[in-house]
């Protein structure tokens, strides 16, 4: 973050006006000193801008703790004693369920957003989610999530992470989006499936033709789409098809990061869900809340004008800051 | 905001845990411990929500004075010493240019999703805009715009308010907005535009018959789509439009609160334009920031599965909180 000298600079009194030709010398004099004032509140923003991510890194440090002891009991670290509600290190008897089988599964599943990406084939390896985690990355800007996975016989890797580096902090615009290779065991692979055929009557080959294709997948989640280098190359429906597909893959990790990590519990006991909104709860907002069975109807964007100009504002850096864009809400 | 004993009793060991059939009792036993956790970490939470809506409000009330010397320079309040820099009361000459002219127009004019909403009919009558402020309401929460009019020969209203009901705070979904009625003067209403036709050849009437018929402008803002009593009524292309409308106008309403009403002067003399993000150079992030001449290119959203998915998760409270979802850039 810089001093503030810089904006200083840029609306000191010597600095040439854009678009002031043709302004009366008075008037000019007069957004000279508009410019001036303008500086020093770009100053006091900036400062802002760093106290709330200071304030946003405190309260992260408070939750670790929570985020610890929550491992601990999901993983059959410690155990929760039944008379006293304390808890002991974990004893573990043969046979008996350790810690809280499923949990990130059953979590992720009860949001409709990621349920829609969980295939049953997933199911199994995502039992052997230990935790997920997140952290924001200054240089590029934005945040990366962590998936911890126990050993388990679909790939070898213990931590998947997926990183999203963002155009700029408080106007999240999606630069690009890396996930980890995943290095899968052999015939493991839940992202393709191999298809066999048997080879053609007469055919000298008499070995079975495999054929593998990509399918759905929870885990293709690590491998986002990508951006080609050259912006120039690709046509006006494959542009649009990527700008809908980085979206999606944006919602994914802002709902883990935002939603799954800070409510993991909720989401498990389905509290959250039922909830609608589990800030707004917390908030004291109950008055605020609507079951609204109807949401899910029509909810489909259509090609308007709207999208089109909304698309291209945001695209030009002209969204709101530091909030998102509201969804509306039929009732 | 609560002080945090709902949410305890909520995840107290008494509670019942809601999809806890089938639990293994002690498993069940360390969820009833993880629903303790939970409640402590959104104890916190709510915390620091309340910490960062004040420091919002801190922040706010530093930059009011900066908006107040804003205010008197640009409506000639005050006037600009050319050697000194300072200011003196303004001593008006006649024929005189007052403040600088136009200053909220240019600005909003700057603004591209601004520009097209301002019609040419409605610059005259925005050329009277004397400030545009801004505050959080809390009952219902939201935020209320305020537009102040000088004098002006199309309306009576010297202040013209726009507020936004939001569902909640921290995941913005729009409950509804409320516009001012306008008292248009006598044929000066720029909402609607009055069609003159001649009466027919050998019709007993004479006259020619007016129609007024609703047409483009910006003083449509005060008149926000109205979302009807039963939801139940509307069918599922109306829903669908209705959601267009309503995103469309908190976009405005967004970008005039976060984007004008901070860096009007910016935006005034077009420096905010150029930028591309303002806020971004602010924070020392110039290296950040490319020109992308194919933004605008193609940037319909199509009907497609990821909006339907995305929209639903949003009114069923599922987005993001506190942050906007990513538009994406391509490069």
């Amino acid at each position: 973050m810089s001093d503030g000298k810089d904006s200083l600079d840029l609306s000191g009194l010597g600095a040439a006006i854009p678009n002031s030709n043709g302004l009366d010398p008075k008037v000019r004099k007069r957004v000279e000193k508009l410019r001036e004032i303008q500086g020093q509140h770009d100053e006091l923003e900036a400062k802002f801008f760093e106290e709330r991510a200071a304030l946003e890194a405190k309260y992260q440090k408070l939750y670790e703790p929570l985020y610890s002891k929550r491992y601990e009991i999901v993983n059959g670290v410690i155990e929760v004693e039944a008379e006293s509600a304390g808890e002991t290190p974990a004893e573990q008897k043969s046979g008996e369920e350790k810690g809280v089988p499923a949990f990130w599964l059953n979590a992720m599943k009860n949001h409709e957003i990621l349920a829609e990406e969980i295939q049953e084939r997933d199911e199994e390896a995502l039992k052997y989610l230990k935790d997920i985690k997140w952290y924001r990355i200054s240089e590029p800007k934005g945040f990366k999530l962590e998936f911890h996975f126990d050993t388990n016989p679909f790939f070898k890797n213990s931590v998947l992470t997926k990183t999203y580096h963002m155009i700029d902090e408080d106007e999240p615009i999606l630069e690009k989006a890396i996930g980890t290779d995943i290095e899968w065991y052999a015939g493991k692979c839940l992202t393709q499936k191999v298809l066999k055929k048997k080879p053609r009557k007469g055919s000298k080959n008499t070995k079975p033709i495999t054929k593998t294709e990509d399918c759905d997948s929870f885990f293709n989640f690590f491998s986002p789409p990508q951006v080609p280098d050259d912006e120039e190359e690709i046509d006006e429906d494959t542009a649009e098809q990527l700008q809908n597909q980085m979206e999606q893959d944006y919602d994914i990790g802002s709902t883990i990061r935002d939603k799954i990590i800070p409510h993991a519990v909720s989401w498990f006991t389905g509290e959250a869900a039922q909830d609608d909104d589990f800030e707004g709860l917390i908030d004291g907002d109950e008055d605020d809340y609507e079951e609204d069975e109807d949401e899910d109807d029509e909810d489909e964007e259509s090609e308007d004008d709207h999208d089109t100009k909304k698309t291209k504002g945001a695209a030009g850096g002209d969204g709101q800051q530091g909030e998102r864009p509201a969804e509306c809400k039929q009732q």
